[in-house]
């Protein structure tokens, strides 16, 4: 039984040293924790504890820490053997050559390097550095995959610093225009854009930045470890998540208007107060999605700059993120809530108005099953059935964007508590390992199963 | 009866050329509406419309702007032959001699002329306006009251630039201590003190702000005309408030602590949410204040700066302003949202936790009976009894301070839908003129009475 306490880390390390694994290898957990933690040097910020590795990470997108990482990357790779493409929107692809010289496009490890302003040293970075750990174990085994494998960094994962999150994978699945993306401007300083970060630090590549064979890198599949970034697998005490899918999510932005007035002198019956409003709005909304065993959340609130004690708001905007695994279950809550921010917005004083804008539409998606049953092999073989569960991402992640254009699937493993985008992020030794020998796993049974399939 | 019309507007003129005023004294209503608007051009912004009186102000204590008002109101004070001090808080007394020669402490008219970042024309402006007037008014009759009359222009009453409302009429009436008030900074650029503007400006005076006869600037009274800011007056269509007293007030800064989360993986039932919390607990306040005819009111809220739409807050602060006429309502609505709130706290998910502190204490103040009872026979007399109405100042006034020192009372004139604090506040020709009229034979009536008194 999974478990985090020390024993359960020795039941687990004991447990981890006699897995048979179908492809006879095993990765070296030791040189993978050592290497994550010597990488998030570049980076390291908001110290929490008094462990070396006991800090965050501030890693944003193409700043000078990024573009530290990814010159070290880049010559680790190159080391293995690998050859590096870098296409227009600076995602990095390492090919390792598969034995069969067939040209057909690499089974593809990929996650990101950036971090969020107050993020953790697991987010994205244990998906780089597993698929990295991959690559070595295979290497100095002299074990050679049939077809090319390799290692994806994405650009702008986190959409942190440059506000489009997914935003590379976006570009290559077409569902993102590059110019849009090369014209996202730093949040902090808009004289700086994401391309002109590019530039600076040469990770603007010549191939396009695209899944088309002919002008960009065209992958045969895309597989992504991750840490689950909430608390299902710990309460379940499962140690491998099979992620079939992600919910879909709509992201509305609402802009309650009112009046300013004077708090001491205007009569309730005389207001239109905006924010009297959006606080019954956010409350009905998380009861809303409730009832449908959806979420509905808001993590974004504000009113305007001169507001002050005294006065009542003129205008409140609120974000409102609303999941599901099923579209129409988000719809559904999307609508509910909608029309009792109607009723909501008549019942105090004047009354108020609102409107609202879809800034994120992001349908649920089904991942490949094939790519889903490899991994299920893998969690089956190194934890066995009641280990692992079949679940739905909760958050976006690159291989959604992958999903659309290769085969694609994720593996989740979990992180203390469920906390991810903050310092305190942890995933074990014992975790980090055990994904990592998984998605080795997973892309060796793809393989496999491809040149079965294949050669039928 | 009081309207707002065009007809009404005509029936106002034609009642206000009628009066009857025991002064024998009428002031000069176009000369005040001129001198007004054209004292506004000092800090003229926010323009809503074609004329060229339809705009805002933002004139901030200590801007240049607000220099330049200062200096051109030393200057018609001056041409008056009144004397003028200034203290060491800036607040500007200006006095005329009285014929008796006493050296009893001057009858004040005051107000302040310092705005809001957005505020309007007439909020502090027209009782500083309106006090000149009636000094023009009493000079070119070659008027004399018994006593010294003047005008005071308080500094920084709103308290937006530097946050402490009612500032200098505060440090007069001792109930803040000066330095505390010289060292406010700036909300925008904290290297500028409220001192280092006085200075700047060279309004630093010598005598010490305070009500101390012997060091500081004594008053005898202390009337001030303000627009009411509320609706009350125009709802029931009356002209003129007799302001009998202030409601108490309590602000309140909450903070409520939850855990940032991601809302994409975590479930409703693993959350510690602020934003919902708070959310419930504004609306709550809201209900609470609603039960016993009291007010509260929430301005502000705020969020991390790296909050995100799919992040759980960490952190949530907002603000409690709570009111009523009655200190023990004040308090039972304040001691009822404090349990409300720690119900809620533990209502959703993990639970949060919230603390607070109080930020201002401004129990219910009740004005002098003589004063009040001097603007109830100016009422009287212009409007008569069913024209006007006894009233509790919902806002807090630099005569709230005064009231403490000398007796005190104030005068409110209906202003446009009860609006203030923000551009398009608006007091008709007609009832700044009769506002000013009304401070004319209270002051007049005031100082009969007292000279009455002391030679019984």
């Amino acid at each position: 039984m999974y478990a985090k306490s020390a024993t359960g880390a020795l039941r687990s390390a004991r447990r981890f040293s006699t897995i048979s694994a179908s492809s006879g290898l095993k990765i070296n957990s030791e040189r993978l924790w050592n290497t994550l933690h010597q990488t998030c040097e570049y980076g390291a910020a908001h110290r929490y504890g008094e462990s070396p590795t006991e800090t965050g990470m501030a890693r944003l997108t193409l700043n000078d820490e990024d573009a530290r990482v990814r010159r070290w990357f880049a010559k680790e790779v190159e080391k293995l053997g690998c050859s590096l493409s870098i296409d227009q929107m600076g995602n990095m692809f390492a090919k390792q050559s598969g034995r069969l010289g067939s040209p057909a496009p690499m089974i593809a490890m990929g996650s990101h390097l950036d971090t969020q302003p107050r993020g953790g040293r697991y987010d994205g970075i244990l998906g780089v550095m597993a698929a990295l750990e991959v690559l070595r174990t295979m290497k100095e085994n002299n074990f050679q995959t049939n077809y090319d494998v390799g290692v994806v960094n994405w650009t702008n994962e986190e959409g942190a610093r440059f506000p489009k999150s997914m935003c590379s994978s976006g570009v290559w699945a077409g569902a993102i225009p590059i110019q849009k993306a090369w014209d996202l401007r730093d949040i902090h300083d808009s004289s700086v854009t994401l391309r002109s970060e590019l530039e600076r630090h040469g990770y603007l590549g010549e191939i396009a930045c695209s899944s088309d064979a002919a002008t960009g890198y065209s992958l045969g599949a895309h597989f992504e470890l991750h840490i689950e970034q909430g608390p299902i697998l710990p309460e379940n005490n499962r140690s491998i998540g099979v992620v079939r899918g992600a919910q879909g999510y709509r992201w509305l932005t609402m802009t309650v208007h009112g009046k300013d007035a004077h708090t001491g002198t205007t009569p309730f019956s005389a207001r239109q107060d905006p924010l009297l409003a959006s606080s019954r709005m956010i409350a009905a909304s998380h009861d809303i999605a409730k009832k449908h065993d959806a979420l509905a959340s808001t993590g974004i609130i504000k009113v305007p700059s001169n507001a002050s004690t005294n006065t009542v708001s003129s205008q409140v905007t609120f974000t409102l993120d609303i999941r599901h695994p099923q579209d129409h279950v988000v719809h559904a809550v999307q609508d509910e809530c909608l029309k009792a921010f109607e009723t909501i917005a008549s019942q105090d004083g004047k009354g108020v108005s609102f409107d609202w804008t879809l800034d994120t539409d992001s349908p649920a998606v089904k991942f490949d099953d094939d790519c889903v049953a490899s991994i299920q092999a893998a969690a089956d073989q190194l934890v066995g059935r009641e280990q692992s569960m079949l679940m739905t991402s909760g958050a976006g992640h690159d291989t959604v964007y992958t999903s659309q254009h290769c085969p694609s699937a994720m593996i989740f493993v979990p992180c203390r508590d469920g906390v991810s985008h903050h310092p305190t992020e942890y995933c074990s030794p014992q975790d980090c390992a055990l994904g990592t020998q998984a998605l080795l796993e997973a892309v060796v049974h793809y393989d496999q199963s491809r040149a079965n399939k294949e050669n039928k």
